[in-house]
Formats: C-alpha cells, sequence, structure tokens
C-alpha cells in the first residue's frame, strides 16, 4: 500500500458527502478496471480521476481487491434487485420472462463497461485465475438463474411456451441479449465497411426481444405482440407494473 | 529478437516434415496465446511446446505478431472456407442459412481456443488497443456477413422467413452460436451449484438450431423440423450435400 498523501480521516461522518466521494471513486474504478482489467488498473489513477486522495479510497476500500469488488457489486446488486422485483409482478410466464429479458438488456446497455469487465473476470477463470465469479454466482446469478428457469418450465408448464429445455433455451437468450454489447467495436468496424447505419439501442432492444418471443411462444404471434409492447414500455410503467399498484391483473 | 540456439536453415526444403514443424508450431502458439494472450505469450514457451528451436520457430515466423496473425488465420480461413462452401450449395434459403449456423457452431467447438482469443482480440480493440481485426474482417469476416445476410434477405423475398431484420437478426444469431463458448467457466460452475449436469455438446447444437429455426422461419414447425435434420447430419452427408452430387435438388 502507497503512502497516503493526506492523514486519512477518523471516521466515516468527518468528511462531507461521503455518499459523493465513495461514488466517484466507484465510477473512476469502473472506468480503469475496463480499461486496464484488475492487474493493471492503478489504484493513484483511480484516486486521481475521482478527486480524492488515496487515503480516502484506502478508507473506504481496503484495497484494490476490495474496491473491485465493490464495483462489481454495484451492478450486479442492482441488477439482481431489479429482475427479481419485475419478474415478481403479477402476470403470466411469458410477461414476467419478457420483462426480465427487457431489464437484463438494459442493465448492460446502461453500462456498458461491465461487459468489459465480466468478460475479463471469463478469460481470467478460464485461464485457471482467481476470480470473484464463485460470489457473484452465489449472491446474484444462481438466485436469477433459478428464477428465470422457473419461469421457462412455469410456461411449458401451462402451455404458454414451446416444450424448449430450460437450460439451453436460457444461455441462448444470454447471448442475443449479451454478445451484441461485447462485440461493439467489431461491428463498428463491419458496418463501417458494409456501409450500415449502427442501429439505436431501442431498435436493438426491441429486435433482441422479438427474437426470443418468436423462439418460445406456442402462440408466437401472441408473443411477437407481447415482445413489442414490453420493448415499447420501461417496466415501471408496463401494464403489468401499473396492474400491480391497483391490485389486479391487466 | 532473442539469439538463435542454433544456425536458421538455409531454406524451407532443408528440414525434413517442414510441414509439421509448422503445425507445430501453430499448435502450441495457439494454446499459449489463448493462456496468455498476445502481449503475455513467451516465443521461449511456444518453441519448447513445439518441440523446435527458436531459430526455426523464427524461419517460418519473423516475429511474435507474425506467428499471431498466422494462428488467427489458421482458424479464420477454414471457417471461411467452410461457410461459403455449405451456403454455395443448392437448397432453399433456410437450409443453407441453417448450415452456415451449423458450420460456425462446429468451427468453434471444435476450437474452444479460439473463442478465446478473438474475445481478447475484442477487448484490446475496446480499450483502443491494436488488433488483427480490421484484416480479419477484410478477409474472412465481411465476406461472410455478406453472404449471411444475403441469406436473410432470400428467404424473407422468397417467404420462406419472417419479415426480420437481417442486421439484427445475424447478431441475435451469432450471440445464440458463440457466447456458450465464452461463458463456459461460469457456467459449470453455475450448473454444479444447481446442480445440474452438463449438456452433450450435440444437444447444444440441436438447441442452438432449433432456438434459431423457431425464431425466424415463417412456418415455424417446417423450420424446427429442418433444423433439427441438419443438426443430426454433417455438412457432407446432409441430403442437400448429397443431392449436390447427383446434380438435383432434394
Amino acid at each position: 500500500m502507497s503512502l497516503p498523501l493526506q492523514p486519512a480521516p477518523a471516521r466515516r461522518g468527518s468528511r462531507r458527502q461521503p455518499q459523493a466521494s465513495r461514488n466517484a471513486i466507484l465510477e473512476a474504478a469502473l472506468a480503469e478496471f475496463a480499461q486496464e482489467g484488475l492487474v493493471g488498473a492503478r489504484v493513484d489513477a483511480i484516486a486521481d480521476a475521482a478527486g480524492v486522495n488515496k487515503a480516502l479510497l484506502y478508507y473506504y476500500f481496503r484495497d484494490k481487491e476490495t474496491l473491485y469488488g465493490a464495483v462489481l457489486d454495484r451492478f450486479f446488486a442492482p441488477l439482481h434487485q431489479r429482475i427479481m422485483t419485475v419478474t415478481e409482478r403479477p402476470g403470466t410466464a411469458g410477461e414476467r420472462f419478457l420483462q426480465y429479458v427487457r431489464e437484463h438488456f438494459d442493465a448492460i446497455a446502461e453500462s456498458p463497461h461491465y461487459a468489459r469487465i465480466f468478460m475479463g473476470e471469463l478469460m481470467t477463470a478460464s485461464r485457471g485465475g482467481s476470480t470473484q465469479l464463485e460470489q457473484l454466482l452465489t449472491r446474484y446469478l444462481v438466485p436469477i438463474g433459478q428464477r428465470v428457469f422457473g419461469l421457462v418450465h412455469e410456461g411449458i408448464a401451462g402451455g404458454e411456451f414451446r416444450k424448449v429445455n430450460a437450460a439451453q433455451f436460457v444461455p441462448s437468450s444470454i447471448g442475443a441479449i449479451v454478445h451484441y454489447f461485447l462485440t461493439a467495436p467489431l461491428r463498428q468496424k463491419f458496418n463501417s465497411m458494409i456501409p450500415v447505419r449502427e442501429a439505436s439501442i431501442e431498435a436493438r432492444r426491441a429486435a433482441v426481444l422479438d427474437f426470443i418471443a418468436a423462439a418460445l411462444f406456442s402462440d408466437r404471434e401472441a408473443g411477437i405482440r407481447l415482445a413489442a409492447s414490453i420493448a415499447e414500455h420501461p417496466a415501471t410503467t408496463h401494464p403489468s407494473a401499473l396492474s400491480r399498484k391497483k391490485g389486479k391483473r391487466k
């Protein structure tokens, strides 16, 4: 650990706006980890970019690994929360599954840095290196996975979905959602060579929902219409969400 | 460049089995680049693993970057060739598009190292680093993309496919094909926690073809049946391939 430039504050409350400093550090760390990876990231650079001294950074986050864990939590905890919330709302399995797709898509679209950090974790894991994947799985990804698998099983049992294999269908859907963001630099070059204009994020969201619904619902036309409706309405204003406030199904 | 351990051979023909040595170097380089990335890979380690001296390696491949380019070519040239071949065969747009899906899937399933190397290229590109993506696009990926986009347009024009947007549908399909392999370490941990048994590669191939066909074909049931048939028959023995030898469509 490097020498602090200023003495560390005695306790959290002694700094004004501790939450603002903490957030600034996490934002700067996100950009640095996405750019340099865990190994290459420099704590000095993060403190500089956040406009705080290193002592404060180490006061909030014991070391670089702790900071890295906090950056991952800051993405996965809200993702987990959002998905759990939309999939608990009243609605058919199909409505709730497509709401999951929308939340997963939006979370990544809003924070493209995370796709890179997560891919870095996967590459490190595939090389046998140490990662946070175990913790992410236990806290967030296994609960999300069980919820989503459960929705597929529920939709099949109720006849709303085709008899797909959830353990295959869910990873295929995630690929359709996520891979687009991972390959952004390639697609941009590709599009410039064709040439074709990069589509809007709204068009991409609608296309992903349409693709998955078309493959999943027993009544394909009904699934496609539902996907179009969910693509247009954010979860909080979607009919399913509104009907919950009224205490009844739409 | 390090000192060669032995003098370089005067010309290629002076070594016995030059092709075997070259292949051994490329195999060793593939494993080393997948494990360490371009920057971390050590030419010494590659020469050792290939059982050749470094002089011979530098005789065949001028420097590490040249060797890296040759490793990428060794995957993408056959991939390009395979896809161009199966999509040129007689058959409907649907048959040829699903054959493309199968070839893309099989190429990655057979060489999981490449998924990691390619993802490393994408991550380097997204960090603004220098990559071989431009060359890969020009030589292989733009021609493949144009062929595959053309098949989607052809299938829509002929009524075989739904009116999807090819520029959206193709990346979604690629995500369903590829992402599974990139997330292997995560899925294995996830499956062990659920617990669920990892599916066979044949089951995965069939599920991907089913997913894409179910989303694409106007007559979904016909598309699903075609996908199942193509999943079971390697391209060389698939009816479309056989019928070509007989000079007629099945």
